[in-house]
């Protein structure tokens, strides 16, 4: 009775993202862990069951399913985008470091899958086409001023900035606080893109700039890229812009 | 008569990595471009040629796929990993703003992939499980004290580091360099892994930390990751350690 546990990403949502290595590790699984809106995209087969828990439940859904597989079942925690990206593989690995020894025994696999900022990225064209970073905007599990030091380490050394969990409805001020931030350290013309939905029917896209960004166009689906001083916006009569980070940079 | 070019991710290696969107686009297409090792990756079918070049030729392959789409045909610009991070995206639109105003008026369309750091990670764990960046060691293409800041603000601000194109013949100091610089700003403890070729055969995987991170064990198809001061390695018994970074940061 060996059990088996894979952490699988599906990807930003559309079904052409996910890829065959997650679809069968989803089809092997007996349980389906996960966040419920998470687990509404799959259609359970015959002997599967779905486990949904809530957001706020990550490490109890990561101990669950890490007691399920000590059992010797055969166990999927499911998330969209890259489950080792702001999602449930730290969690499964915290709870491994501190839950009993024998799950450290346990055969656990990362199945990794297309983060957001990759989707929001490929719609747009490159603007993650040089050195950049990914960045939660939640101050639930670090504090502010964290957040802070970041924004201004990432802004300063010329990444361009991609940002998770922007705003939330507990969460109100982060994201316009970070623009005021951000606004002090780069130039109002840095490119901005909101992605939300990405490759869905609901997709909502939004191109705009560091100067005009709207924090209350944001929520917490959205995936907020903000370009360096590098970055560059290319109009197209009658097509939406594509935008993009020059991969050189001339020496001064 | 209407082109169409894509932008392909292959992923990092495997074919049970390649995504479903990126398949169809690869069967669509009638010419296929890249880099020669990544169209090894693919088998031809009816009607298709393919076009390789040299991993230096990438603003003539760009232009060359663009001109190609121009004249009607159907074409797909193919990378590995995700062609949008320190791939092909940023070339060819760099080519689009730089070229004949006729090329702002094609169909063009980049399709994401699994990024290397993404499966460098998955297959360790979560090292990437809160904020990080993604940088490119070469200086090809930017001044080498460009790279030495980023890494500055990188370590300062507490991000975990994935390095892409760390070392190669031609640039065989720059990783030695960078780990001498990041030892003067973290811990000697932080763990550090390189990946090269994850998921294939040849893979091959080395953890270490960073005071005892030997540089010529690094070539220029090997993913960097550098911890920050949070990330943990959590040692297991007859299996290899599994490496995360702390979802949390608790208040000081």
């Amino acid at each position: 009775m060996t059990g088996r546990l894979t952490i699988i990403g599906l990807g930003p949502g559309p079904d052409r993202q996910i890829t065959p290595e997650a679809k069968a590790a989803l089809a092997e699984a007996k349980w389906l862990l996960g966040y419920g809106p998470y687990l509404n995209r799959l259609t359970p087969g015959p002997g599967q069951t779905i486990l949904p828990t809530d957001n706020r439940e990550e490490a109890a859904r990561a101990a669950q399913a890490l007691d399920l597989t000590a059992q010797g079942e055969t166990v999927a925690m499911v998330t969209g985008g890259d489950p080792g990206v702001f999602a449930m593989a730290a969690a499964v690995v915290e709870q491994v470091e501190q839950g009993p020894p024998a799950w450290r025994a346990l055969d656990i696999q990362v199945i990794p899958g297309i983060t957001a900022m990759l989707a929001v990225a490929a719609r747009v064209g490159a603007p993650l086409g040089h050195d950049f970073c990914a960045l939660s905007l939640s101050d639930n599990l670090k504090p502010w001023p964290v957040v802070e030091r970041r924004l201004r380490a990432a802004a300063e050394g010329g990444f361009v900035i991609a940002l998770y969990n922007p705003r939330s409805k507990a969460r109100p001020w982060q994201m316009e606080a970070a623009f005021t931030l951000l606004r002090t350290l780069l130039p109002g013309t840095v490119p901005v893109i909101f992605g939300r939905a990405v490759g869905r029917p609901d997709e909502n896209l939004v191109f705009t700039d560091l100067a005009r960004a709207d924090a209350t166009q944001v929520d917490m689906s959205t995936c907020v890229l903000i370009g360096s001083d590098q970055t560059k916006l290319v109009e197209r009569p009658g097509r939406e812009p594509l935008v993009y980070t020059p991969r050189s940079i001339a020496a001064s």
